[in-house]
């Protein structure tokens, strides 16, 4: 596909845009700190992560009706803190502002000066999992300079539904290959493939096993300031 | 109502955000230089705006089914044209463009510096029966700082349509009163006052024929500005 089609960017969030596991590590470490607790708390964090990819596994196969990212994380969170055997460690406002950890996720160093320089040329929105309120409190904190926020939410759906990819093109007004799906993982740039979308791997070697063939999306690269120099180019 | 409580703020947008009826003009009188045209462009822009109020009350009253502002726009700009006998001056590209005019419009002098003020303190969206597209460019062309965009067409209705309010209070995952509605309409306030949210009129002279009473909601100011004061006393 033309390059110089690309009008909007849409963009995965959690591990393409924000560092998720060294966020939730981080404020895993302190509220250890302050109780007393012994943790791996990187290990938490992938088991987090897992638990919220598992509940969304359910809900695709029609196991479990939709409910927003919060509330699957919180569920996923509930288990591991019996697992972990520190539950009676938190009160229950306790879990709730640990389970908002995922709206103070911290961008990856790249990721602002990118978005800003690609804002000028694009509309840069989100194509998240994650609920918009979620992701408006993260933006806020983190200071991530989106022109929109999409949510898999607007279609209580979650990627890789070919509807999450449609809806953005649509509430874009844009045509499929006028706008381009930033992500660090295949699966979700396989999905906005199909739907005639150009797609941009970007490389973060925690969300992917291998750095895929750069003949498989219309870019692949290592970070946001690579992104907007191929964009640019 | 507490004002202590909010922590959004939604905003109106045409009139209240927006200058439309200059913004309208101004374009009007460029097209009408170009093409020779001699044209009242403030009583063009003021029919253009009614031909719209107009196609929403068909929509509302189930006479027309639900589509976009962009759409409705056009429908009402296609009717004035020929009304002023003037549809053959122009090709199909210049009647998309000028239609477009509605993502080009310009902000109240106090838009911006009051919304800059505010953003520190709230999450600040828009909630404007504009499609998402047309706030999404306005606000990149007009600099506008929201944190979300929100339009009735998430929902498909109109406002003053409850559907409407409850859509961003929920996507905003906030309680009724913790979200605050400001518009330069009151037809707008009394139907976010029925939801719960709290309310902020500003006078905007040329959008009501009078200002309503102080104690109507729960602000009643000139501008953005003065709306930041109030919020933050």
């Amino acid at each position: 596909m033309n390059l110089k089609q690309v009008k909007a960017l849409t963009f995965d969030v959690f591990g393409t845009v924000v560092d998720w596991r060294h966020s939730i590590i981080r404020e895993g470490e302190q509220i250890g700190r302050q109780k007393g607790l012994t943790v791996d708390w990187e290990e938490f964090a992938n088991k987090w992560r897992n638990g919220y990819v598992s509940l969304v596994g359910e809900v695709k196969n029609g196991e479990r009706a939709w409910t927003t990212v919060d509330s699957l994380n919180r569920l996923s969170l509930n288990k591991l803190l019996r697992e972990y055997q520190i539950n009676d460690q938190f009160t229950e406002n306790e879990k709730d502002n640990f389970n908002r950890v995922w709206h103070r996720l911290l961008p990856w160093p790249d990721a602002i000066p990118g978005l800003t320089w690609l804002r000028k040329r694009y509309i840069l929105a989100t194509l998240s999992n994650g609920n918009i309120s979620l992701l408006v409190n993260m933006a806020k904190y983190s200071a991530l300079p989106w022109d929109c926020i999409f949510s898999a939410e607007l279609v209580k759906a979650y990627k890789d539904d070919a509807h999450v990819y449609q809806m953005a093109i649509h509430l874009l007004g844009l045509q499929s290959y006028e706008v381009m799906m930033v992500a660090a993982h295949t699966y979700d740039l396989d999905a906005a493939k199909r739907q005639g979308m150009q797609t941009a791997f970007i490389w973060r070697s925690q969300e992917e096993l291998q750095r895929p063939h750069k003949s498989k999306y219309d870019i692949v690269c290592d970070d946001f300031l690579a992104l907007a120099q191929k964009l640019d180019a």
